[in-house]
């Protein structure tokens, strides 16, 4: 059976120019980068080239970017910095709506010390920001948002964000993994300090992952260790993956308009073709401040779950919530954050498409789709008291 | 030109074996594996897979290892276990001939509130148990000794440390990376509570480690995000690596007894070799409690860099000092521990073979560097006057 994948907030598929970038540093090419010897040492010259093609997917200059193992570890890395940096102030600023890698972080620092204020969003995911500029304060070490909901894709504004920041002396942080590839990031025009950048979510492999430090921002490593990376992050150089990395943000780069025609327009036809053909159908998120490639619609009165094995058994793949929070039945923090009511929010499936998706698949989707729901709901004691609670 | 690869110690070639068994994960099988969709949640049966195999390399239960992104990584994970489950506790015990990886996180900490013990060793690089034992209080948190040093490859007493510590309360860790897959390594046997594994060191590639944490033992998490790892490392599954390291792990046991038989006699080989045929040349560490496949010498009144030079034009790759401090002209930090005088220190290179090395290579090794080492002399005003003064 082919597989019609459409999980690609949760990860993508390895480039296959990606994964030619790396075999040689998989078979030949296996020296340690840190070596005397130029069998080690001309991988360095690999890396310095990964970086600069990394750097110029964001506008940043090569020295600007740290490689890290996972955009989880981006995060902990520039939050680290950011505290660790300015250890007298005791106040950080975040949305409700963070990836676990920032939200559980920011919870571990509640617990230990640190006053978080959490951000909220309205029902259509629109980050207040009034309540972030209210809140900043002399004591504000670190403020973090994301540049796109992984869940709802709803884009935050980071260039309003961080000119608003400007010369205050509180680090802006955005974790970046689900805009880097999909929107235009140019750290240089935005001004913020730190950025997250994760591999796999652009095509690179798994475990790679990247932080932009602007330069001259304070900084203290998190993972301390051998001298690599300027000292800014211990460790023996991933090599294969950090070229991967590079050669997936040349082609990210490359990728971008598409990303924004035709894969925004596979995504809307998507979108239509479910909402139109399926009744009790709702899209969560603003609709005209969203990714290109993602959608999140909850189809009302029945479980997010049993869709996904249904469609399972075609061979689509998406998410409900957030696949990094699956294997729990509570609706996602996000949904919940964005006030999804309960029987929606169970019921929310994402779709998020790359480049390599086709008209097809998305016309086998919408075809394939409504009898799904329509089986499930039949099943659903739910949806009989709903569906006749709401006529 | 054929690269004759004598710096295993630094990294390893990626086995074929495990590049085979990496490649569908890097191709068709990209999902994630937290994914509710079969696609993704397949591969999380292989990553149990991995798991189990690398347990069975250190007799641990597979509970008890947990995936990390590198050795360096998993020393951090330790120690930060350590030390936030036992926040009361502000003492420590290493060694002074530790990696960067240990060495530099403890100097952080003694800089932040910690009271660190560095226990020496001596001229051979053996450990001065008794000023460990000694060093021994009721406010230790953890006690970190490496179960092999990568620079001389000295053998610390794991075993009767673990002994003595039984039952104290106190965490013991070990930093095996350069042990494991090169000695028996038997964690239930020996009792200790958290060891370092890293996949480049045993043929697996860079970016992957594990850590061992014996069941039972307080944790908290140092990569703070997702659930993965049973909530004990954020951060998605670096899934082919993983699996990589899972088959590393098998081909490090079936090679357990080749490492200590074929590699050792060509090291043996290769050390007689080069101390019989070059004079003013020492070995580095205790002659019959060394890793079987490290030779650690110094070569009087010359640098190590230029010798790696000079063998790098023959192809041959080794290091000088520890590869993670190069760029640093200074001895390093475990050679100046053991006292190797200034003019022994500057000049030793550390030869670490694999089973991929072979016995001709050795003897190339052999027949070579008495030239290169006597033409470097010839050119050292060093070499002649300290050749005047020992005669």
């Amino acid at each position: 059976m082919d597989i019609i994948y459409m999980d690609n907030n949760a990860t993508t598929r390895v480039a296959p120019e990606v994964l030619d970038a790396m075999l040689p540093y998989l078979k030949d090419f296996y020296g340690n980068a840190s070596s005397m010897h130029s069998f080690g040492g001309s991988v360095g010259r690999e890396i310095a080239a990964a970086r600069e093609k990394v750097a110029a997917l964001i506008n940043a200059d090569p020295g600007e970017i740290i490689f890290t193992s996972c955009g989880t570890e981006s995060d902990s890395t520039a939050i680290n910095a950011a505290i660790r940096s300015n250890p007298e102030k005791k106040h950080i600023i975040t949305t409700r709506v963070e990836h676990p890698a920032i939200k559980n972080m920011y919870e571990y620092l509640a617990k230990n010390g640190y006053r978080v204020t959490w951000v909220p969003v309205d029902k259509e995911g629109v980050l207040d920001l009034g309540y972030l500029y209210s809140h900043l304060s002399e004591d504000t070490a670190i403020v973090s948002v994301m540049w796109a909901n992984n869940e709802s894709g709803v884009i935050f504004p980071i260039n309003e964000i961080a000119e608003k920041l400007r010369n205050k002396g509180i680090v802006f942080h955005s974790d970046a993994v689900q805009a880097v590839g999909k929107l235009p990031v140019d750290v240089k025009q935005t001004g913020l300090d730190m950025l997250s950048i994760s591999g796999h979510k652009i095509h690179a492999p798994k475990g790679i992952g990247a932080l932009y430090v602007k330069k001259g921002t304070k900084f203290s490593p998190f993972m301390i260790g051998g001298h690599q990376e300027k000292n800014r992050r211990g460790g023996t150089e991933n090599v294969a993956s950090i070229i991967g990395l590079g050669r997936a943000g040349e082609l990210a780069n490359n990728h971008l308009e598409e990303m924004n025609s035709r894969v925004r327009a596979m995504r809307d036809r998507l979108e239509s073709g479910l909402l139109q053909n399926i009744p009790k159908a709702l899209l969560n998120g603003k609709k005209d401040e969203r990714l290109p490639n993602t959608s999140n619609i909850s189809f009302e009165y029945i479980e997010g779950e049993a869709i996904l094995l249904m469609m399972d058994q075609l061979g689509i793949c998406a998410s409900s919530g957030s696949a990094c929070t699956s294997g729990s039945l509570e609706p996602s923090h996000v949904m919940r954050a964005m006030g999804v009511p309960f029987t929606a929010a169970h019921g929310s499936i994402r779709f998020s498409l790359s480049t390599y998706n086709t008209e097809k698949e998305v016309e086998f989707v919408v075809e394939n789709l409504p009898q799904i729901i329509d089986r499930l709901r039949k099943m659903s004691p739910f949806w009989k008291e709903g569906a006749c609670n709401l006529q």
